[in-house]
């Protein structure tokens, strides 16, 4: 079913089956009462409700949907629309009264990069308020292909307990949202990660997911060498390289906080 | 130096140089230009800066004081000494503001838990809108006794990028401490993480340090049982079994997000 360059296809059934007992297990293990999540309106955070909603009765879950002012209209619509469709608790929460406050609490002026990952901060933040005063786990929707790359903010969106769709591609993520329900509206929109208006992954990370699944998949996972990948996806070498310095650069997001050994 | 139930000595000089090669080693490999940390006024994070003003220029740190009604003028008083000895940059941000803006965004009622690790989290998130715009480190003050019974905030005083305490058990941070010239006043004052008014760290643990301090040698360690370590230390077995389920308890503070495997 896939070619030499292609990503092994997944079995939607077995792969479900397998993350639902996981939710169940971790859910037992913490002795917890429930699980809270993001809702964005997207694919993963959508995918991950709708599994979610299979493995617990409805009341233990609880979605949040956290729009700022580039969040796009249709983004909540969705995002409410995977919530009532799924029948959970849900709640709105505009995060920009809290981002406004940090410019006129820090003399520093923040940057770009300052600015979204306080939204992702901001996002987690009210996420673990619920989780904390609800008993429950924060459960995170990032994926394979955005955990390797590390396109993720970190004690943001990576600021979570567990991570049911960690090791599957975005391709296999499309895969499982078809087979779990997720409307065909969100699984055919552009990804975007809504940091800032207009924002698309695609155009931000200079690669289509089709193509930076297979690179993942034979670099990583079938550790071939850059110029065998290159030659395999028929990509330009400087592609592959650029896409391996990501990785590099972004591996402390996956690592816990390094501690120099004194005794 | 020791006897059969306590713990080893430190050679504070060794430990010392030891932890600024570490942190001279971590900026250059993460080509940042400088550090950031939190102040409390309390004997880690004070033991902290003086290490982090031996390792590199004075303008390349940044000291944030972040108070919150429940802090205590005298540590924002003994925060201020401690930048204002070394001659780093500092601010006070007062986190009210932020703090107070969650029961009005959000309908569910924060418990003790939640309101006290949003304090925890709310600093993080000052502390990294800083360490993005500046281009620098966030450098975390927990010590090894506070990081092997999880008495952090998973993703508040735990969200940060390195930590040169993390080796180093309550007791040899008080050497090191007198070591590197942190005030007297500030090594002999009760230890609290000050998230509540009058709050003190033994109290809450319901054990004295220099107990737990051994406790924690002899069962991690040098791997006792729970029964050799109640008869090294004279204590009730209770007490060393009640340690170890907290250890156990918030062993996921020091975990990466779990992911089911699916491929």
């Amino acid at each position: 079913m896939h070619g030499k360059s292609g990503l092994e296809n997944i079995d939607e059934k077995k792969a479900t089956e397998r993350i639902i007992e996981f939710l169940q297990k971790k859910i037992d293990e913490a002795q917890v009462d429930g699980l809270v999540l993001g809702l964005s309106g997207g694919i993963d955070s959508s995918t991950a409700a709708y599994i979610c909603a299979q493995s617990l009765t409805k009341e233990k879950i609880l979605g949040l949907i956290m729009p700022s002012e580039t969040t796009s209209s249709e983004d909540v619509l969705h995002a409410q629309k995977v919530a009532e469709d799924l029948g959970i608790e849900y709640e709105i929460i505009h995060i920009d009264p809290l981002i406004k406050l940090f410019p006129t609490m820090c003399p520093h002026e923040a940057n770009k990069l300052a600015a979204a990952n306080l939204k992702a901060r901001s996002r987690m933040m009210i996420l673990y308020y619920h989780a904390n005063s609800l008993n429950r786990l924060v459960v995170g929707t990032g994926n394979r292909t955005e955990l390797l790359i590390g396109y993720f903010t970190k004690y943001g969106d990576g600021g979570v307990d567990i991570l049911p769709l960690g090791d599957l591609y975005k391709a296999h993520v499309r895969k499982i949202a078809s087979y779990v329900g997720v409307p065909d509206e969100i699984i055919e929109k552009a990804p975007s990660a809504g940091l800032w208006s207009g924002q698309t992954d695609e155009e931000e990370l200079g690669i289509k997911y089709d193509i930076l699944d297979q690179l993942l998949n034979l670099l990583i996972d079938q550790k071939l060498s850059e110029e065998q990948v290159s030659e395999a996806l028929n990509l330009p070498l400087n592609e592959v390289i650029r896409v391996k310095k990501m990785i590099k650069q972004n591996e402390h997001k996956l690592l816990l906080p390094e501690i120099p050994l004194l005794r």
